[in-house]
């Protein structure tokens, strides 16, 4: 059926569905192959009359750029070339327990710039903590300016039960806060930002970054687990997050284990953060030096796995056995049957991913292949990835908001 | 905006737009407080016109039936009220290991007849199972007729994975069935019934019987676990059932609960099957006699714990304290904060109550309150209530099935 377009377009505001109709032209125009016109009302239904008119207002978003006369069509005149916009992007942030990263993506995916500080955040208040954090943003909205690249909005992830709408943290046991308010601190990160900054979950957003640009571009149903000094997960189903019906769901690291284990920071007993979490590792390696940082730490455990040292191999191996517990009763709950590891899961990929599968065939055999177990390449830029492409996805959604 | 429900009407087929609308009626058309055509208009912005010439379709289908003049409006004529006929139900069928139940639910949602038999099903072939429960379906299906209901379609559950779309059990490991179409059986159980006769899992089935007829209609979303001699779930978010990507969702009875546990009959080890089945709390129990039946020993337990029995005591509490250890897991996983407990969970909840709660405020203080830990009243008419009410709602969604 054809859409009408044009009819309920008032002055001074764009009617319901001409907006519909302009994300609907947007969601045609990707970020490299160009797209015409023409193809785009053959795709969509809508007069050429009206494509043209809705990419004009496109154009006005700076959303969409024109590549100039690019190919012949099969059939009929060539067409200009129509892309998103490379100069448009979005800043993402994370404060972990021990780094903050910031970055900034572009509209074609790209991560443009960068920062990885090591930090040690546990302990700290959130408002010292964010106003670091601002320095580092600073700077990469100083770089994105520099190239002449514009920020429609941008969002910052934390190891936390979050409340998105109200920007504030409930609770962040691996950092010590509860309750902190954000809000402020927010808005000032991408000032003048069309899309505004949200918060958001770590490992939710890290689970996005891998099915916009990471390993589950190809999977549409995974769960993710990231190892930090907290375990997170995130679920997506159906190419979408899941977050159940309390909003926090994909908890992974807080399922129990081991029912005569250690205490959890969230309460209870043997969860997979307390025999998977790096903390957890570093003590079952013998890497104890309180006095370094856990990334420090971290990487003494990756030398001593490299010249081979039994107790720190023993250590890793453990912490698989565990997670491809958790990893297990996830995929009986929700019956997803891939899995993206990231944060040191990933790092440590070599030594886990053995003991990993050899956990998930002793404990549910057939229930995630061998080749269904992915490890990120992403790094510490997974998360910022993920929350700045949730900031481009709310841009591509709503072209209107930018028009005047 | 009013909907235009009569212009594609033609001659030999319901058109779209008066299908949706024929659905929008009836489900302004509850089992009991009777509705006015009046109300209808009001409630769904049809014009009266429209509104009766789609009542009086709907009384043709036999959905629905007129009371009378019932009662004066509180403007205008009093109208006749019109209210699901009791006289339409749908039949509900369970194989489980040790028994095997049927029944017959009418549109009011009321349990009209059921008969549940005891038997050994496990290794016995499924044609040998289904000739038994077709002799049980005949005499509800002639009682119902007795009385001159008429069956819309039905259901059978069953403890397994299964195919509903090819009417197969893929694996029912507690049967020691794999692999068995059930098609043929299915068609001649309702012979003629319109709706026809669907395949199900049968901890998914109790799980939508509470939903409508039980402990979780106040609840929407909550988590069903259900012990018979396996345990099986299923999962309830924003009232309707959640099957997963892979379709099966909800196996809580193979979550891992005692990573060092016995074998599962899944291939895997220490799932909450392999300390909480029927079986395992038997065995823990003492109560081991071979030559009775499951229930019979089932029972044998009942009488043990109204004793004291501190062997017997001791099972039920370290199947309650595991049973806990699932529900927090899948708690994290999906974030659902509410749990009902079918099957021998409900029929022991004197001795499974304390012991789960301790365990959840172990495991995850403050995750699941103790007044969102309900007993199921449903007993072993769970399963049988669930599948028929089913098939009484694909009948609901699709009346026009029912016009000439």
């Amino acid at each position: 059926m054809r859409e009408q377009d044009g009819a309920t377009k008032a002055p001074g505001r764009v009617g319901d569905v001409r907006r519909r109709n302009l994300a609907l032209v947007l969601g045609r125009i990707g970020p490299e192959e160009p797209a015409t016109r023409a193809e785009i009302a053959a795709a969509t239904g809508l007069t050429k009359a009206s494509v043209s008119s809705l990419v004009a207002e496109l154009l006005e978003t700076g959303l969409v750029d024109e590549l100039g006369v690019t190919r012949a069509g099969e059939r009929g005149r060539p067409g200009v070339g129509l892309a998103l916009d490379a100069r448009r992007g979005a800043l993402g942030a994370e404060v972990n327990v021990d780094y903050l990263a910031v970055g900034v993506v572009d509209l074609h995916g790209s991560l443009r710039y960068h920062e990885v500080a090591e930090t040690v955040n546990r302990g700290r208040g959130p408002n010292d903590v964010v106003a670091e954090l601002s320095r580092i943003v600073e700077r990469c909205v100083s770089a994105a300016d520099d190239a002449g690249m514009t920020l429609l909005g941008g969002g910052l992830a934390v190891p936390a039960l979050v409340d998105p709408s109200r920007g504030t943290i409930l609770n962040a046991p691996n950092l010590g806060w509860r309750n902190a308010d954000l809000a402020p601190a927010l808005g000032g990160l991408v000032p003048g930002a069309p899309f505004g900054v949200v918060l958001s979950n770590e490992a939710d957003s890290a689970a996005l970054a891998e099915l916009w640009y990471g390993r589950g571009t190809s999977l549409g149903s995974y769960l993710y687990v990231s190892g930090e000094v907290g375990v997170g997960g995130g679920l997506v189903m159906g190419s979408e997050l899941f977050s159940g019906p309390g909003g926090h769901a994909g908890e992974v690291g807080h399922i129990v284990v081991e029912p005569t284990g250690q205490r959890c920071s969230c309460g209870g007993r043997g969860c997979l953060e307390t025999v998977a979490g790096q903390e957890a590792i570093l003590a079952a390696a013998g890497i104890t030096d309180g006095g370094s940082t856990t990334a420090a730490r971290m990487a003494a455990l990756q030398a001593s796995l490299d010249a081979g040292d039994t107790q720190a191999i023993t250590a890793v191996e453990r912490a698989a056995h565990y997670l491809g517990i958790a990893i297990v009763s996830s995929a009986r709950v929700v019956d997803v049957s891939a899995v993206v590891l990231g944060g040191h899961f990933a790092a440590l990929a070599p030594w886990i991913r053995p003991a990993l599968l050899s956990s998930l065939e002793a404990f549910a055999p057939g229930v995630i292949a061998e080749e269904a177990v992915a490890f990120s390449e992403l790094g510490t830029t997974a998360a910022l990835r993920g929350t700045a492409g949730a900031a481009l996805r709310r841009a591509l959604a709503a072209p209107y908001e930018l028009l005047a």
